[in-house]
């Protein structure tokens, strides 16, 4: 529907996900609980939301992942068990030992999370009905198991597509995959958002060097990317290797070891993209490239402060080509600005320059606006710190949707 | 329109005001230019935008005030000379120049304001023209010039009621009358906005005196206001007194100090209130309340915060009793905060107590968001730190309204 591919990649080798419906009230007739899992054991690193009102999943996922392994995943969407205090955190360890049993794994090895209206409690016994049923599948793979394909659909809330990316390289001979979904639409914002992803490759990493590469791979694409300025309660990116330790591994100076991270890089940054793409009511996919700051973290702050902007979103929306919204952002971001050094290019046209307008006639701006992409470029001329930022428009929809989430 | 009677409450003594149209293509056919005047020089205070880009107008009031007197304030709409850089200044400066010879004052006492779209210049010979037409008619003052009914009219963009208050008193058996009028409407938050406000009293004050009054005035009413997040280039709150300094004078400890601060406090939540409410497209005045912070500063970056949020605010538009949005938004907002001690009430109706549902019908709590009125109290049960915000929901209208703003 929005330019990704019905095809959906095979996941790495001894990985099998699957998804199916168990009946959570606020997803009537759609696949609602998913189960990610690995032959063996894994190296298991994670990324979780910023925000103090942490979901219980989180907190059971950040506990489980201190030994470093993991060896399934298990999902729900349609209720975010956030704001569920004391009986959230019991169904959450619950959800992972029923899992657990059902795989014939540790409930260490397991993770969780959940995505969806906060406030309310899991539906405990159709969770536990649901899981059992995707273990069997998982325990009796077909063709769907292998792909990952129905366990990234289920994931989803208020996106409108599916959001796979994988990449292959072969390193000595030996093919390694790394493969990722995400949930995107609402609540998102740098430092993660109400966004679920998980990364799962068939390379050999250690633990610690898996903390390492996702931390590179995390900083360009999730924690650039703002659709709404809200930061979840339930941010979590899981990395699962299940690749053997005992034979080669991935490592500094290693063969393949600047592909893999770049690999990993680029199925972030895809996802990330879509993400973007596919936010909530969205009807342009924003690329905002700030340039000639004093520093990379001041781009970003310059980066962030115009991606959620309400006023901003809503030209881009209008395909308004209103420059001074863009500039009058910039200058509230809390960075040191000369204002009459900003130079700013809307879908490639330059606007303004040196805080002034070029005088480009507004129908033409307008008509560099049209179309589903559209890259907004700043220059602030007083430095060379720069940063990409994922983001899309705020549309009439947007507000819709979220005015009838629930009621 | 909203609650705001047509009655416009008569200027203090010795003031002036009148409004015309000059011919701003933003506004067509619309009332675009104003001026302000007192008979006598009055001593002037004023505050404005803390964003980094600052409009020209902005820049030669902050000059003008540095003498501490003013006798006139020449205001557009329409344009907001922002974005223009050194052609923009010199127009602003010939504003207060050609104010001051039509009424015959000196040009550093006269203010200048203006609102509107960013990046495009003011057309100078009309303005000049209107300018040189106000000033006869408040040479010849009749009973609209001494309403102000007419400027305050002229300074809206797109609001949707003229925004006046005004409150009398009487110190030693003296009239002392306190008069606002205020634009609003978008690009509405803390540490001001795309607010104007006027302020003017007949009451004898010294300018530090009014300085700190003014402070006093905006911490609880103009910094507590929050439409959409976003800080315009040309907030500007201007405060005139024109009252005899060589007679009886306001001041601590003399009669009468206690109840002008009063009322000016008053005039200035009036207005604050009455912005948030005609906030663009909304459909619902919020007044936030936030208790149990550990200091007043963090109350108020809680309420900011939930004021904030794209999803809170799309949530009240509609009538979706959405708690856990709120509590999630409270975790972003980079306050100490323990999520299990949060209470929530939306409406009158405690709808989560210690960071878990109360168990209300989702139905129940719907019907209590009815109206155009909406309270919300939130207890972080923490302290005795606390803060109200004046704020309103996010409506399809909003993003229609700023989609087309100039296209």
């Amino acid at each position: 529907m929005r330019g990704i591919s019905r095809y959906s990649p095979p996941l790495p080798e001894g990985f099998l996900a699957t998804g199916g419906r168990c009946g959570i009230a606020a997803k009537p007739g759609k696949k609602d609980l998913a189960v990610f899992a690995s032959l063996q054991p894994c190296v298991a690193v994670g990324m979780f939301t910023t925000n103090r009102c942490k979901a219980a999943p989180v907190l059971v996922s950040e506990q489980h992942l201190r030994g470093g392994r993991a060896q399934a995943i298990v999902i729900n969407s349609g209720c975010a068990n956030a704001g569920t205090s004391v009986r959230g955190l019991a169904d959450a360890r619950a959800m992972c030992a029923w899992t657990a049993r059902a795989l014939g794994i540790a409930t260490r090895h397991v993770l969780v999370a959940s995505t969806g209206v906060i406030g309310e409690y899991l539906p405990m016994r159709r969770v536990r009905r649901g899981i059992e049923a995707l273990a069997r599948r998982v325990a009796h793979p077909g063709r769907e198991e292998r792909s990952g394909r129905s366990a990234a659909e289920t994931i989803l809330t208020t996106d409108t597509v599916r959001k796979v990316a994988s990449e292959e390289l072969e390193i000595r001979g030996r093919r390694v995959r790394v493969w990722g979904c995400a949930k995107g639409a609402g609540m998102i914002h740098p430092q993660l958002a109400t966004m679920l992803v998980v990364l799962l490759t068939d390379g050999a990493i250690t633990r610690s060097l898996a903390t390492q590469a996702l931390r590179v791979a995390v900083a360009p694409s999730f924690h650039c990317l703002s659709v709404d300025g809200d930061t979840s309660t339930n941010d979590s990116v899981f990395f699962l290797a299940n690749g053997d330790l005992s034979g080669p591994r991935l490592g500094p100076g290693r063969p393949g070891w600047g592909r893999f991270q770049i690999a990993l890089n680029s199925v972030c940054r895809q996802l990330a993209q879509c993400i973007a793409a596919d936010g909530e009511g969205a009807t342009k996919a924003v690329t905002l490239t700030i340039r000639g700051a004093r520093s990379d973290g001041e781009a970003r702050r310059l980066a962030q402060t115009v991606a959620g902007s309400f006023l901003v979103k809503s030209a881009w929306y209008g395909e308004d080509p209103n420059w001074g919204r863009i500039w009058a952002a910039l200058g509230r971001a809390g960075v040191p600005l000369d204002p009459s050094r900003v130079d700013v290019a809307i879908g490639g046209l330059w606007l303004a320059k040196r805080g002034v307008s070029t005088g480009v006639p507004p129908a033409k701006a307008h008509r560099a606006m049209r179309g589903r992409s559209l890259p907004i470029t700043i220059d602030v001329h007083q430095g060379v710190g720069r940063a990409t930022y994922f983001t899309c428009d705020l549309s009439p929809e947007y507000v819709r949707l979220n005015a009838d989430y629930r009621t």
